[in-house]
């Protein structure tokens, strides 16, 4: 029988010890071991990773600690628009849903994207169309309201006047015409955006050597013009290949699609046949490198993980058959 | 000075000589031609590679012979859905739009989003919504009326009231049950999908040595539910990078984004140090190997062009530096 293992993260990103409150990490810990918890008794009872990565990621989802499901950050227009995706390592099935509303778990809704349709990818109005014909289970706007995220919409709002602006676009431009150094501009094409932290994913390898993937997020607080990140991109937030590994991740979204990073990982290990760990951060490096913040959670069909983050801190657990239990904040 | 190159596509599928006329066959030389002579002109003059990519495109989307801009398909509900993408070798900035409407030149919107938003890809109402506030060049749904696409329709609608039903959906669930060789799933994930041939896109290498790709596409007739494919997924239908090459896909987009298609072939040039024409025709094999119908279009920074598809044809055209100019349809 193969090696179980399971991890899960809830977000990368900076995250100060000094601003943390004993009360507020006990909460983190308790959310991300109820998360763990309930995938992990999915594997260790002979369940498969598919199920164990879905249940994790809901339970992460039904918690307003992050930014996912009912903890969702709001819109510009004071909305919740949400983004989840999950993939199949054995089969090389994926579903995956951008700019939803009202459904109590993205994560399920990518599940039945997965399985009900031919497609991997289905967003705005029309995916908001199939959650009605699927029924599955929706909630009132009020379900996703919490101070916190209502405060946090006021103050990215007045930060971004400047951003919006039209002195500021002119900045813009004339920094694009004056700068002729490419390095400068591979270090932060997409720099300016504010990355709330809380992300939620899992990854999972059950007793079958069976990988699964899955990621859900409530994007960035006053996102415009639905805005799509990574998470809902198979390659870029989330990947699953019995072959290679199983990644979710979690940072500044536009430069993990730059970086096809969740796939760069299986990437790395097919085409320089390095090890799970080496290429996870490998691929943590190169977003370093390129100015992308974040972080992933990745699992081999061995039952290995890797956690590597580039970031302050990542909410983070994982057990598998050789180790108890894990949880960390910080670095 | 660095050689130069251009080519261009306007689709891959099953294209058949058999039913082609010598007319029909013109007109697509013809049309071809005028796309890639006007990026030509572009880095033959100096020019930069994304203006290049960016002209080309535009020049296919005003043809209402392929499946973007003018001559895009209908959705189930008989409107015109577009996505486009593009992205600067360079500096690494791309740009993105899925599921907009009633826009002339969805390539002129994407590359809008790379250079007056921090973000990559904008979808839906929102990004309807950014296309008016650029005063983008917006045209009646009329503009992308063609007896053509109408029939298309039609015929997928009488087709695909079998794919809807639920003895349908009950043979799928059954077939999954019964099917535990993950090797027959991995064949063939998102079968059933119809592909309408004709996304188009460019890539290019100007005398600078920078690279640039873009592509535009109409989607899948009779679509439904905000499906978005390949096209408009960093790393999967469009990617650039001056280190290892630009590509731009176009095929069956569920298994282009599954292999992460256009970022793989850079993948394999970075990890396995093999040329671009290996990387091209490896990514392609693969796509084969899993029933991803399809082809690409790559150049590297030295203007080595790449051309593989693994269809009955792909509508093709290039020049460069050292070779006349070449306009393919078949194999």
């Amino acid at each position: 029988m193969n090696k179980i293992a399971i991890a899960i993260h809830g977000g990368a990103g900076t995250i100060l010890k000094s601003r943390m409150t004993a009360e507020l990490e006990k909460e983190y810990g308790r959310a991300l071991e109820n998360a763990l918890q309930v995938g992990w008794q999915i594997i260790q009872s002979g369940g498969n990773s598919l199920d164990a990565v879905e249940t994790s990621v809901c339970e992460l989802e039904n918690n307003p600690l992050f930014n996912a499901g009912r903890g969702s950050v709001f819109t510009h227009d004071g909305k919740n628009e949400m983004d989840a995706s999950i993939m199949d390592g054995k089969t090389h099935n994926a579903g995956a849903v951008a700019l939803i509303q009202n459904v109590k778990n993205p994560i399920k809704l990518a599940r039945l994207v997965m399985e009900k349709t031919e497609h991997f990818l289905l967003a705005g109005d029309g995916a908001n169309e199939f959650a009605r014909e699927m029924k599955i289970e929706s909630v009132e706007d009020e379900y996703f309201f919490t101070d916190f995220r209502y405060r946090q919409l006021i103050e990215a709002q007045k930060e971004n006047r400047v951003q919006l602006d039209h002195s500021e676009k002119g900045e813009r431009r004339k920094e694009k015409g004056e700068d002729r150094n490419p390095k400068s501009k591979i270090q932060n094409p997409k720099s300016k955006i504010q990355n709330p932290i809380g992300t939620v994913g899992a990854v999972a390898c059950d007793s079958s050597g069976n990988l699964a993937a899955a990621t859900s997020t409530g994007g960035m607080t006053n996102k415009k013009f639905g805005r799509i990140g990574d998470t809902p991109i198979v390659g870029a937030g989330t990947y699953a290949d019995n072959n290679t590994c199983a990644v979710s991740c979690t940072g500044h979204g536009e430069f993990f699609m730059l970086a096809a990073a969740a796939y760069d990982v299986a990437a790395r290990m097919k085409y320089k046949s390095v090890s799970l760990i080496e290429a996870a951060n490998e691929t943590i490096e190169h977003l370093r490198l390129i100015g992308g913040e974040g972080g992933l959670i990745a699992v081999d069909n061995l039952g290995n993980l890797a956690l590597p983050f580039n970031s302050e801190g990542m909410y983070r657990a994982f057990i598998t058959s050789d180790s108890k239990m894990s949880i960390e904040i910080y670095r």
